[in-house]
């Protein structure tokens, strides 16, 4: 029987190294392990990407750090070097067990005497996670004289650097390599020791600091390296005023492989208790199961628990690109998850919002805006990362101007929307105590400053603003965007109504800083006064004031105007532009969002008016189109769009390459996306007043689904046959 | 002494004949006949350009009817054909007396046997618009065979032709061709008469309907031919249900060089009078009074003196550039000139806008405002030409989706100030009567449905619109725009609030329309609440919110930045849409009219500030520069800029093409502007309670000047010398 849990390649294929390097990563939400091969460098993408640090050099983005990568190992048979790029290999294969996060690869090469058999396992430590484990066997079917190198390669693959402007390297028994950008502000400390046969030299060549173990091999016997190497940056407390304050010996075993061996047992234990409070089981669709889990165990591999106040980027720790900023994907497709599994997850990303209040208070002061205008692309302190020029015009090679930062206000309702689902479904109220309430405050206050009235009108608009579907933009009333801010007033008001119910160093705090009384008034007037669009006589919502008098036209119609394959859609003049065809779900994730205040007939009216309009541009898209069909009790429909969103890192492909820069990497937004259609769509689950609703729509090829929830502090198993369903608090 | 009323051209030169069709254009307001050739075609860009009669072919630009032109003529000797195209001519003077409006042309061609001297005199009637006048002479020295062939050309040159389906033709004496557009909805007939030497057949060739006149030349005899030509379109009461209802041949004299020579002795005496009234004396720079007069010339030429209800096209009437649209230009740069020296022309352009009142209305109901919201570009009914893709991108060919109709909102107080400006300058309100007042109301409300106010907001704002910087789109509070919307609610006040002194029947009609007490009290408010922006620490008054903060460059840098040479500056992505580099005076033109609610010091600052910062790319720009100068006490820095005004149509040059669509022609706002600068800013002629104001700052060349106007219907004599003045009522 297949393993449901085990993600393979066999044989090696050039074209396909960027995308395995998202299928295979591994990560401990410290950082993430692009599943490149272990000879490669940075042309191949390497990288050991690091959560929550970044720099920006010169004009070019600012972008997460890569850290100097120590686990660059090769091998020399008989003085000549075998890898893939300059070696056929007759046998290759690399294995992801992702139940287990432990990451595989074996490869035969020919030689002229004789096989050489090169195997590597690595795996991250989930308790410290500055921690990365792997083991070598080398295995010669004849004599030979073997070279194993290993060590740290300091030539670091990076989008806009080079960060890293000065190493210092110790090459004592424990390898080190401290890496710090322009004027030292940061640094990284990478730390390294591998034990094996033979006898070990020091060999610096090439921004390599390596080890090479050179020993004879007898044919048949298997040779074992054992490595151990640690990361530590000048975020963490282990590192002061530019120095480890922790003792290095410490953090290697005396017997390495002994050592292994027990934290890899322990590894996978680690895991399997993830498991059981994480995995979704389906019968009767193993492809389902496997995509479905396959996500949930990058989106466990890149939670920040080695942090209270962090949040995930919308590449997750994959690379680079989007400049590992966090977006709203992390409130409004990502959080579900951590809250029906590891709610403490779901607070660190919270605190992180929380935490950058500040800068989202500056960003609205800078535009001329009261509260908190949440950063479109958040790094730390709440930095806006999102350029006015974002996109570069294939035509003329010029930026173009842009709005996602200044026009895409939906930004701060995901993160009141992000706190209220945490609160509401934990029962923890903490996080409101802890900034949250002062946030959802900040966020209305935001809204409540953009809202005009015409002169003669009778109810307050939002003009120009982006909605999800960034294809057309500075737009008047969008419907989500409205609602959304309808929300954040219902809430902050809902809240400053019962602000007796908080601690009275909480209230004092409040009363310092706002006219509570006042402020009541305004979001209760704002919320029943915003124009909300409603449907028109054929039950369609229109998207934005004017969207339905542009030109109706199909996808593929407007595809075939592109003059080049890789103009943008979007933007004044692009080919969706002045054309109802949108890059994403709109009106769609507001109905979903919003279900219970639409009929039946008008959920479904909308969704069959946008589903052929939509280019399905995001990977935020398919799971909103999945989960609104299975409220309108359509599992079919919903299937293909579900099976997108799960398969959206396992398929790979999709657009890896803008000209020189590389857009690739994973879809946590997706994974998560994947996730709340099962649970929310074809499981049918809901919360409601501490009870758990579950009206099932299962596919009809699955017979079954299990899985557990946390909810409000308890554990629960839900299984459902058919249209039965079970709820047991374990 | 050089004749200061004469423009000049010796030699052919095949690159100057687009040009030479606008700098050699006569016209009689009914009509514009480019200063083209005789023996000219389409492909030489002849045109007998038709005011206020329009059509539009498939999915082409609507644009105005050129007629069949009748005075196609060329020359045969001896059996070859002579003409610029086709032979060199040894002496070729174009000659057009501005002062008489008669253009003569005079062409000798050498031959084997020897020369043969052509010339050609042509006039417009301005009695009878609808006569063309032209005569002949041929002499050759040697005897020879002659054809002078003359004619109707009916293949006419069209931008978005063809426009005429159907052609009939008649073959009397009067040769006729009633050329119809599709459906017949209009007709133009043109019809024609030549008398002269020799034996007259007929011949029909090539869409030509030709008379053959054949004679034996005798060596150094003058042959004459003269003809006469009427044009009626089904515009006329003379055309009716497709038929002409005069008698053609009371048209045309027996004796036609002898009616010739009348009529040319009534047209020269027609325009002295003319002069009288509106010539400008400058002693001291004869080039200034040479371009000045002749910036006269083309209004007079262009003004719609047989019409009590029609406007001026931007292009005037040299030929379909701009779709022969009406815009702000009447208004705000050409009406004074009408204004001071024949007002019932200026009534009449103002009367064309209070009859399309109801297409002024139809366009705000259709973007969902009350009120008038005028054509930006209109055409008869009010109907607006402007395209919502008025410019193509010359990277891609596609066309690009400008703002120009629907955000340009500063049109419909460019009306309420003509028709104040009228009113107050003449004290005729009969053109308020005439629906003047319910035109400004309507206006005033139509800014009123557009103020916005933010939800804790004290003032009303403007949002989204374009000033007369059309290279910024999409902007807030553009000062120009806001101040031009709150005189219209200021003078709509003002008109409101005097409703009792006028005529019962207009006082019914406003009645009934309009709850005339709660229009006064919203325009009072609007008038006292809408945001104006002040001058900021330096005394620069930001053109709309956030200009400022806009990159400042030069226009020089900006420049370099085109990658095209045709490419449009503005639009979304634009070289100069996201700097501070602007097409054409846009805060200069507003202290400009409103210069007294400023200071010295803030006029000054702000000519400073923003004349650098502009490109010109717009005959509108340079006369506001120069009139502020003046206001400034700056003559010698308003110089340049006047003269540029003065010398746009006598000059050249410029853009005559985008790609192959012709966007030359003649441009009466910039001859309009010249006038305003000579009178408001040399002179420093102002009106004020019956009182004529002058306050001279002229350049240090000019000794004196000498002009009349017209105020309050009396003439006035003004005479300046140096920095006195006399003011002589005649």
């Amino acid at each position: 029987m297949k393993n449901l849990w085990i993600v393979e390649e066999q044989g090696f294929h050039k074209e396909g190294i960027a995308d395995n390097g998202n299928r295979f990563l591994i990560g401990n939400g410290y950082m993430g392990i692009r599943g490149t091969l272990d000879e490669f460098t940075k042309e191949q993408l390497v990288a050991i990407n690091l959560a929550g640090i970044y720099d920006k050099v010169g004009d070019g983005w600012r972008e997460p750090l890569n850290a100097p990568n120590p686990i660059y190992t090769v091998l020399h048979v008989d003085g000549e070097k075998y890898g893939v790029l300059e070696k056929e290999a007759i046998e290759h294969t690399v294995t992801l067990n992702f139940r287990e996060a432990v990451l595989c690869r074996k490869t035969v090469f020919q030689t002229q005497k004789g096989n050489v058999t090169f195997q590597a396992t690595r795996f991250l430590n989930m308790e410290n996670p500055h921690l990365i484990h792997a083991q070598y066997e080398v295995i010669c079917d004849f004599d030979a004289d073997v070279e194993f190198r290993t060590g740290i390669d300091i030539d670091v693959w990076d989008i806009y650097g080079p960060h890293f402007e000065k190493y210092e390297c110790g090459q004592e028994q424990i390898f080190s390599v401290k890496a710090s950008i322009q004027e030292e502000r940061e640094q990284v400390w990478v730390l390294e020791k591998t034990q094996g046969a033979g006898n070990e030299t020091v060999l610096k060549e090439n921004d390599k600091l390596l080890r090479v173990f050179s020993y004879r091999a007898v044919k048949g016997e298997t040779a074992v390296f054992t490595k151990q190497c640690a990361i530590y940056t000048s975020k963490d407390k282990e590192l002061a005023a530019g120095n480890l304050t922790i003792n290095i010996d410490d953090l290697f075993a005396k017997d390495m492989e002994a050592a292994y061996e027990k934290e890899k047992a322990e590894h996978i234990a680690w895991w399997e208790e993830k498991w059981n409070t994480s995995q979704v089981v389906i019968d009767g669709d193993d492809e389902a199961m496997c995509a479905l889990n396959y996500s949930l165990y990058h989106l466990h591999s890149i939670a920040p628990r080695h942090s209270d106040s962090l949040s995930i980027a919308a590449r997750g720790l994959s690379g680079q690109t989007y400049k590992g900023a966090v977006f709203w994907d992390t409130e409004m497709f990502i959080l579900d998850f951590f809250l029906y599994t590891e709610p403490s997850v779901a607070k660190t990303l919270l605190k992180y919002r929380i935490d950058t209040l500040d800068g989202a208070r500056q960003k609205a002061k800078d535009y001329g805006y009261q509260g908190a205008f949440y950063a479109w692309e958040s790094q730390e302190g709440g930095f806006d990362a999102c350029s006015d020029y974002n996109v570069t015009d294939v035509f003329t090679g010029r930026p173009m101007r842009t709005y996602f930062k200044d026009k895409q206000i939906h930004i701060s309702a995901a993160i009141v929307s992000g706190i209220m689902r945490y609160v509401e479904h934990t029962k923890d109220y903490s996080v409101l105590e802890e900034g949250g309430i002062e946030t959802i405050v900040e966020c209305a206050r935001f809204y409540y400053s953009l809202l005009i009235k015409k002169v003669n009108g009778a109810v307050y608009e939002l003009h120009d603003v982006i909605g999800p579907d960034e294809y057309h933009e500075r737009v008047n009333n969008n419907g989500y965007t409205n609602r959304m801010a309808k929300y954040s007033f219902e809430k902050a008001y809902e809240l400053l109504s019962n602000v007796e119910k908080f601690s009275e160093s909480t209230q004092k705090k409040l009363a310092e800083k706002f006219d509570v009384s006042a402020l009541k008034e305004e979001f209760k007037d704002a919320a029943e006064n915003i124009y909300i669009p409603a449907p028109n006589e054929e039950g369609v919502i229109e998207q934005f004031d004017g969207y339905l008098g542009l030109e109706d036209v199909s996808v593929e119609e407007v595809r075939k105007r592109l003059l080049h394959e890789k103009e943008y859609w979007g933007g004044a003049y692009g080919v969706a532009s002045h054309t109802q065809i949108i890059k994403q779900a709109d009106v769609v994730t507001w109905l979903t969002l919003f279900a219970n205040e639409f009929s039946k007939e008008v959920l479904a009216k909308n969704w069959e008016y946008y589903e052929p309009r939509t280019e399905h541009g995001s990977s935020l898209s398919a799971c909103m189109y999945a989960w609104l069909a299975c409220i309108n009790g359509y599992p079919e429909k919903a299937y293909p769009f579900f099976l997108k969103s799960a398969m959206a890192d396992l398929k790979g492909g999709g657009k890896q390459w803008a000209g020189l820069v590389y857009i690739g990497g994973t879809h946590p937004a997706a994974s998560g996306g994947a996730y709340m259609n099962a649970i929310h769509g074809f499981a049918g689950v809901s919360f409601e007043d501490g009870k758990i609703k579950v009206n099932p729509v299962l596919p009809p090829n699955w017979k079954s689904m299990k899985f557990t929830v946390s909810y409000q502090s308890k554990q629960y198993a839900i299984e459902i046959n058919g249209k039965k369903s079970t709820v047991t608090e374990l």
